[in-house]
């Protein structure tokens, strides 16, 4: 690992998204999502819990204020919250304390995150407005001392940092330096970025390998990679300190945690190993060579890891990193880019275990694996993480959104029985159909900011060579030896392979790193007669002068392939999953009648692709010959004599993934038998 | 229905059972669970939880006479005992205070039950001297006003009967009733069941329709068929009247379990029937038509409402049993007999879901599937019954003991993946090894009671004929006008199906109903030529005058079956399982290699019998034509693409179901792949 190797993300005002696809993703963001999460974060949404977001912010600063004005001293209420706290029965009675989940504040963060990315894609006035006006509400409560946190500062704050394990405090700092990163770069207003500098700055001065320093860690990781970004943007170097100080404190004996007090109950004998591994604190992360515990904060942390081990130059750092991407690719994922496989902690589970009935595979899991990958691609541009960042995009992520932009999953099975789903306690957490907003609404704000800067993972750069990791169509502007090259790149993804690349405003020789899809088998390319090219680790570096408006075609067949797992996967033994190019198939339903596991799939069968419409969205489904199973139902009895089955030849009528439970409430199977 | 029709349970008095199967069987539970059970209750098993039981009911004898010595007033100690009490770290320093689960009482009546089936089968002073020993120390923990739970005793009888829902003070005395009148059925000695009598009358005087009495019923479910045990055994009516009450009063609104206190939250929207379901009172007990909630609990109220439909002559009350069996049978069992799809609630889960990996198919809930089949029986003689009852006896409820009776299953898998036990948290309900004993020590006493008294199963009769329900080695004696009949039954079951029937002392005509297994296709049978026969039912009633000595033979070819289940059970899709006779088998992981699940049965394949030794057992195993597929694992990522798997040809080496996990932990499979 050399430093020259070394990329990183275009900014975004550089990039211009203009494709169909990922475009429309923008404008749900934008006149779905953020408009909604505004009225959710102030409790407007009607039939939906109340966020309490900024109200808590407004009763933080007014405490504050009242605080500055008779002098000092706090009050102390009596101190009895913890999770969420029940909905008063009249809102507007509500007296001046804390409300909702600890983590609350996170979701303005995300919001205001969202919507600078929006705001880079699309200026929008009146928007930028009222995030300012929310901004000031939110740094009017930020202490003086540059703590801020509404649970804190409106309980007390002699209490603060004294869960961190349970509670979100460094969490919610994370989402505050992602978010005031974010709107800095997207309108150069600073405010959030100082007062995000400011609780920094008090963290730093609490937390340290300092004698006298607090040598606590967060419970739920984003702060590591937050700070590494706050660095990057402000230069403090004691930033990146700060994360990798939390990196590494992280797993080490004594656990810090046994020194704090948690009101919960432990069972007897599982005190350590379940809650550390829990948190990835088991043990010290270079140590850690596999994925385990709650999947969001691993990829969360592992991203973290990511950014130092490059930042530091640190190789033992990247090794961990690189056998934690080899535990969750080659054994923890589904074939959707899905991981988590219980939701017993929303957690990994061990490896091969991947059910798909019960699976957990929850839409931010899948998001924080596109930031691992992401990173991992900085560092070494490997085809093997773009694969995967791809994969988890057009399959897990997307299928957390309906088509609309109106309603979410967290949890996104491989395979449903809506009856299953209402009546067996063990699949409560898979729904059959997409919810409008949840109480802890991670997941559709964590989509939000995902998709709005999609631009960051499809392309990152390093001076004389541009990456492209996803292809969309867009452009990009990048500097080379003081011109700027506008590379425009137009793609029929993810439903033709066919990419064409130009590149105006530059004369002087520069490299385009085309990625080569680890699905695609043979590609043909035209337009580089002139160039250097080398094909290597996934990638067609493309190194030449570049005439005005000259382009380069890729095309990347996307033959409708037939998958299998590896057969320690028990599940998926004796099944197939389809795929076409970058996308995931599954069956419903709707288009093949119920009990989808009576269907099996002909191993020699013809498979082609069609144009289908779902829910006003046409989309490439696959035709596959198959067979339906006789089904036995007779009433008096369970079992019965063994008899071949006759099988009806039927055609299998396949889906995107991602555009599952967008027709009412019916069965879903993406692993079906097959013969 | 007619009265006519009725049969009862012959007298285990009448019955000798010296069959190598079954004598083996009550020969553990004698040598083996009775003495060690005995050393659980007084908490002298080194390793294991102590029980607390006996110490409780000395405890409880000691207060009782320090408050008869000093005159009267209740010491009322800080009430705060629920669930399990932690161990405290020294025994010899035990306050006298209660310790153990609030059930634990029915520990000490299961044992005596045990204790008195087999002093009937194999009379024992000793062990009847300590019985009667402990009966004494029991008996004196008994109040004045004949209440009898040690948990109220000690913490303060102003709180009895303040949650039926969740304490078991009626299931306590349930158990007492059972455990008294089965000892006085041994014994002639009447000391406990006196004690039963008394606390039932307290019972009766604080329950009932009248007005001015309480109307609960028991949160869990037995005391129905205790009174009626003890009205059988006192012909007090009262009892049946107060059994029909709590059966009757069962599922009316408003529940009255809403009018107790009870200390946990019930999540908002959930309160009502998801609770009232896992007890069977959502509904009164007439409108039930489908198996819900706690699995043994159904079983137990089930068998309670077979009874008072047989005692009260009530076709509407025999209809409900009817549809609750076809619930439970039809659409609701596994195929080794187990019922309760899911852990959560140890309850059935909704039709068909009969997961094999997460099954919960508790021990006791097979037994008590038994106590209704049995009750069942006794109105209607039809096969489907003795059907169930044998298929729960041979696997689901034999799998629950090893094969040297020292360790016990409390749920019975029909999959099992060892790791996935240790590493699964949803899979922590599934043990891959028995264990020695339990804390909640319900299934072993369970066992031993059932086993113990399996001549109550096998037989029942009515004035002139003898019903054989279960085929085993045993002779019973019956009055016929005056003459004492001694019926003979030499069977090879289960491992083959020759049954030979022969009588000596009674020259008059009666009847012998042998029950025609439903497995069985053709049948042979001699020396019923001078017979008057009719095959009814499931039954071949043999009417004659019988020579002395002279016997019938029957032949039941016991061919090896491969069995489907209906195609809406979805994990079995596509799967077969083995049967011959009366025993399910199973793959093993020992005999089989690791990875069951790339196994499959040929669908046109040999099947043949085999003998087998298993940890010192001779069993009748099967082998089977079958196939390895291939295994995939590439190491470097989980989906590639299909290829056709090559299948190596093997032969698959079935076991007896119920010898599992005996011979250390492996994997395991009932349902296997057909192809």
């Amino acid at each position: 690992m050399e430093k020259k190797e070394y990329n990183h993300p275009v900014s975004l005002r550089n990039i211009q998204i203009t494709d169909d696809f990922w475009k429309n993703e923008m404008e749900l963001v934008r006149k779905e999502i953020i408009p909604y999460q505004w009225e959710a974060l102030n409790d407007r949404v009607e039939g939906a819990e109340p966020s309490f977001c900024m109200r808590n912010f407004k009763v933080a600063g007014r405490q504050n204020q009242e605080r500055r004005d008779k002098g000092d001293a706090f009050e102390e209420p009596a101190y009895t919250f913890r999770g969420f706290q029940a909905l008063p029965e009249d809102m507007e009675h509500l007296e001046d304390k804390f409300y909702g989940f600890v983590f609350q504040d996170s979701d303005f963060y995300k919001w205001v995150e969202s919507v600078a990315y929006s705001l880079t894609a699309h200026p929008d006035a009146e928007l930028e407005k009222l995030a300012d006006e929310a901004i000031d509400i939110v740094c009017a409560a930020q202490q003086e001392d540059g703590y801020l946190d509404t649970y804190y500062i409106i309980n007390g704050k002699d209490k603060i940092f004294s869960n961190l394990r349970d509670h979100h405090e460094l969490y919610c700092f994370g989402h505050l330096a992602e978010g005031a990163v974010a709107y800095y770069e997207a309108t150069g207003k600073d405010k959030l970025l100082k007062a995000a500098m400011r609780f920094a700055d008090y963290i730093d001065n609490y937390f340290g390998a300092e004698e006298g320093k607090c040598k606590g860690y967060p419970g739920h990781e984003i702060a590591e990679m937050a700070l590494v970004r706050l660095y990057e943007v402000t230069g403090e170097e004691k930033y990146l300190n700060l994360s990798s100080f939390f990196v590494e404190e992280r797993g080490k004996r004594p656990y810090y945690y046994d020194g704090e007090k948690h009101p919960e109950k432990i069972e007897k004998g599982k005190e350590n190993e379940l809650r550390y591994h829990y948190h990835q604190a088991h043990v010290p992360v270079r140590e850690q060579d596999e994925a385990v515990g709650h999947a969001v904060r691993g990829v969360y942390l592992y991203s973290g890891m990511a950014d130092l081990a490059r930042l530091k130059e640190d190789d033992s750092l990247y090794d961990a990193c690189e056998k934690l991407w080899d535990s969750i690719v080659n054994e923890k994922m589904y074939v959707t880019g899905g991981i988590g496989g219980t939701h017993i902690g929303e957690s990994f589970s061990f490896p091969f275990d991947l059910p798909n009935d019960t699976a957990y595979a929850e839409t931010c899991a899948s998001i924080g694996l596109v930031f691992f990958a992401r990173r991992m691609l900085q560092m070494k541009p490997l085809g093997k993480y773009a694969d995967v960042m791809e994969l988890a995009l057009y399959n897990g992520i997307l299928s957390g959104m309906a088509l609309d932009g109106k309603s979410f999953f967290y949890v996104n099975p491989l395979e449903v029985l809506p009856k299953a789903c209402h009546l067996d306690e063990r699949k409560w957490h898979v729904k059959p159909v997409r919810q409008k907003w949840f109480g802890c609404a991670c997941c559709p704000p964590n989509l939000a900011r995902l998709l709005s800067s999609i631009g960051m993972y499809a392309y990152t750069e390093k001076e004389d060579t541009l990456y492209i990791h996803l292809y969309m169509g867009s452009s990009v502007k990048k500097e080379i030896h003081g011109q700027t090259a506008d590379i425009s790149v137009a793609s029929g993804y993810p439903w033709n392979g066919d990419v064409h690349v130009s590149v105006t405003g530059c004369f002087a020789e520069f490299t385009v790193a085309l990625r080569i899809p680890g699905w695609c088998k043979e590609y043909q390319v035209e337009g580089i007669s002139d160039a250097k090219t080398e094909e290597k680790d996934g990638y067609l570096y493309i190194t030449k002068s570049w005439s005005e408006g000259e382009s380069i075609s890729l095309h990347f067949p996307m033959e409708i392939r037939v998958l299998e797992a590896d057969t320690r996967v028990r599940e998926d033994v004796g099944k197939a999953a389809v795929m076409r190019g970058p996308v995931v198939y599954c069956l419903e339903e709707v288009d093949n009648g119920e009990n989808l596991s009576l269907l099996s799939l002909s191993a020699d069968g013809e498979l082609e692709e069609c144009s289908l419409e779902i829910a006003g969205t046409y989309v490439k489904a696959v035709k596959a010959e198959g067979f339906r199973e006789e089904s036995v139902e007779n009433g008096t009895g369970l079992y019965q004599e063994y008899h071949k089955k006759k099988k009806v030849p039927v055609i299998l009528q396949y889906i995107p993934y991602y555009t599952w439970a967008n027709r009412g409430e019916n069965e879903m199977q993406v692993w079906t038998r097959v013969e």
